[in-house]
């Protein structure tokens, strides 16, 4: 049985597959068991367990998992999260998985299994589970990737920037989803039906709304600040209370900075609003992990901010092109540009964020921690005080000059 | 006498090489008379007369010609100023002369003569010609060029977007010498010295001068909008009464759109103070001629302005991607999107307009219309005027929301 072309793999046949790669021949041996467990939008997951060890194949098919063959979409992005995956853990060595094993033609990455009790943060916030270490730590990766790819440096190697133009489908998928789709009748938007039909349609009619998705689309499309993991949602991320790992960078692209942690935030508040009011029930009505969610949500922005200036001090006589130190050099002037860029940032944060929101209330890929509140009247309740805050971050994010400043619409719509 | 690695030319072995190459030899004869004429910083540019016609000949050497081998640089900008001259002539074919040989190995490109009266514009400026199809001719070229790559669609072809990715050292230049040197102490600086080192010194000190210079050098290196030409100054352009041609896209890259159209503006402002201020005299006072550039001026944004919405109209329900007739489909929305987008664009027109003007008067490549005023006392009074006018431009742009708004602070400034 040979794999010199594409084949969708299935439990069975990518034991035969991994039986004729010597390479994973020898680290698997050929007692195996394979049980596919993916449960994402994209692409299949297999935990291959052999006597030896356990170990991760993810293939790529040429269309979208959770829609089926009628959303086309190409299986080379299989190649481009292998790069980020070696790349972004270059930068970021503990917090991204291992990649072991590539193979282009069958779009299929082979990487470490990151052991129990590694969960993804999602089913860990919808279980109330609280990680002390999730902000630091993300803050670690984001801090890392962000600033030693540029923004102070500007340029990323040239040669990198024009491969991943190469993954310009799956740009364009994200332009489409996360600021088209929400805006627009579109043929896989869905929401909590009768409930938030009126919410949808505000969408559709807001123009002011809409003025604003064009400016953050327009930087999106545009600005080519740093290699970005591009989809940095709260089920990208696998925790134990000691290890925070980042996954499935199919997204990566030269983006513009604010997208990953604006994700990230923007999935945390959605837990906020979803994940707890919608799970809160007479035993534990969640208010004590709604603070810690708050905290964690002010943790990673500070920590964030913090370290990233910190490194910025460290670095400021450094080889970066953007702030050159012989023009920025006094210190006067030092924090006067560092407070402009941080607050643009911030800004630009906050609407990348809310429009992560929006989309994950009424287009095609919805959230767990929102799915799993099976009472349809609660969690459109939870999806329309979600939505008028993402509306509110939106519009109004030049009007925030502090983390903490947000926490006051939020508490004013949550249920508690 | 083979050519089959790189070498320099001259006036006597450019012969020899258009005799041994057969596409040059049966279009040109052997009877040959070839002069180097370049003035520009960075080429040789050698006009071919043969019985049949006259030819252009231009090579890149691995320097800065204007400062000499101290100042190395690729020679295989030729390759994107060939790619970039067939890129630009395709969507503006009336306005770019053609190209009709490129020899890769030799840096080196063959394109058609522009006949007599063709001008370089600066020198038109000086010599107090009016151009009357100028500004529209311009304007033609920028909206060609800019509509129909991006905006409205984002996605120029990611493959000449990639190969344009080659072209980072030109790129670093621009950056460097239009962003960074007048706001340091630079081994090339230089300017109308003792005149001028206040102000010079007045560029190095400005915090908040700085602090939006940063800023634009961000949008600069980070938002690849469209190809542009890089370097659209008065030189760059060649016209008659009838015709106008650009030339020279060395540094042709994909950048925000703002900063073509600022180029030729801020070269237009630039002689608004130096050729005529400088070169009034008791005979002619320059006057009108400084009401021909305002106009100029005003023509070119304006007619620019309203071809780019009229087109905008008439695509509004094409392919583009930025604004999908979806979501932007009605009236009032599409006024309001066109009224911020080109209300942005004007804003970074100026700013980048204005970071030309200030590298014109203190950094390493000046400009004739400047450096024609041989009174240095006269030439640093014009210097001194024209970089209030810039430094106004450039801090208080976002104030300007008309282009005759700026003709007041031009005429408070100017003699007359």
């Amino acid at each position: 049985m040979a794999f010199t072309e594409f084949r969708p793999l299935d439990e069975k046949s990518l034991i035969e597959y991994i039986k004729a790669v010597p390479f994973l021949y020898s680290k698997l041996g050929s007692d195996l068991k394979v049980k596919e467990v993916g449960d994402g939008n994209l692409n299949f997951v297999y935990i291959v367990i052999s006597h030896a060890r356990y170990f991760v194949m993810k293939q790529a098919l040429p269309y979208m998992r959770c829609i089926g063959e009628s959303w086309s979409m190409t299986k080379e992005r299989a190649y481009f999260e292998a790069v980020a995956l070696t790349e972004l853990g270059r930068l970021s060595l503990e917090h991204v998985p291992k990649v072991c094993h590539f193979d282009l033609t069958m779009s299929l990455i082979g990487m470490h299994y990151l052991e129990p009790p590694h969960i993804i943060v999602k089913k860990g916030l919808i279980a109330g589970i609280e990680y002390p270490l999730l902000a630091e730590h993300v803050k670690i990766r984001c801090k890392d990737t962000l600033f030693h790819i540029p923004p102070l440096s500007f340029h990323h190697g040239a040669q990198t920037f024009a491969e991943f133009c190469g993954n310009m489908e799956l740009c364009r998928l994200t332009e489409q989803v996360v600021f088209s789709d929400p805006s627009k009748v579109s043929q896989y938007n869905h929401w909590t039906s009768p409930y938030l039909d009126r919410d949808a349609e505000a969408l559709r009619e807001g123009n002011v709304l809409k003025l604003e998705v064009a400016e953050l689309k327009s930087k999106f499309c545009e600005r080519d600040q740093a290699l970005l993991h591009g989809d940095l949602h709260t089920s990208s991320v696998m925790v134990t209370h000691e290890s925070t790992q980042v996954l499935d960078p199919d997204f990566a692209f030269y983006w513009p900075m604010g997208f990953d942690i604006g994700a990230f935030l923007g999935n945390l508040i959605l837990a906020f609003f979803f994940a707890q009011d919608g799970h809160a029930d007479q035993v534990n009505d969640r208010k004590t992990y709604k603070e810690w969610i708050l905290r964690t949500i002010e943790d990673t922005w500070n920590l964030f901010n913090k370290k990233f200036i910190a490194l910025w001090d460290e670095h400021k006589d450094g080889s970066g092109e953007a702030y050159l130190p012989a023009i920025y050099n006094n210190p006067e002037l030092q924090q006067l540009v560092q407070k402009k860029f941080m607050e643009d940032l911030f800004h630009y944060t906050l609407g990348f964020g809310a429009a992560k929101m929006i989309r994950r209330i009424v287009d095609v890929a919805h959230v767990e921690d929102f799915e799993s509140i099976t009472d349809a009247s609660r969690r459109a309740d939870c999806g329309h005080r979600a939505l008028e805050v993402a509306k509110l971050l939106l519009k109004e994010r030049r009007k925030f000059h502090a983390i903490t400043e947000l926490f006051q619409p939020f508490k004013n719509s949550s249920h508690n």
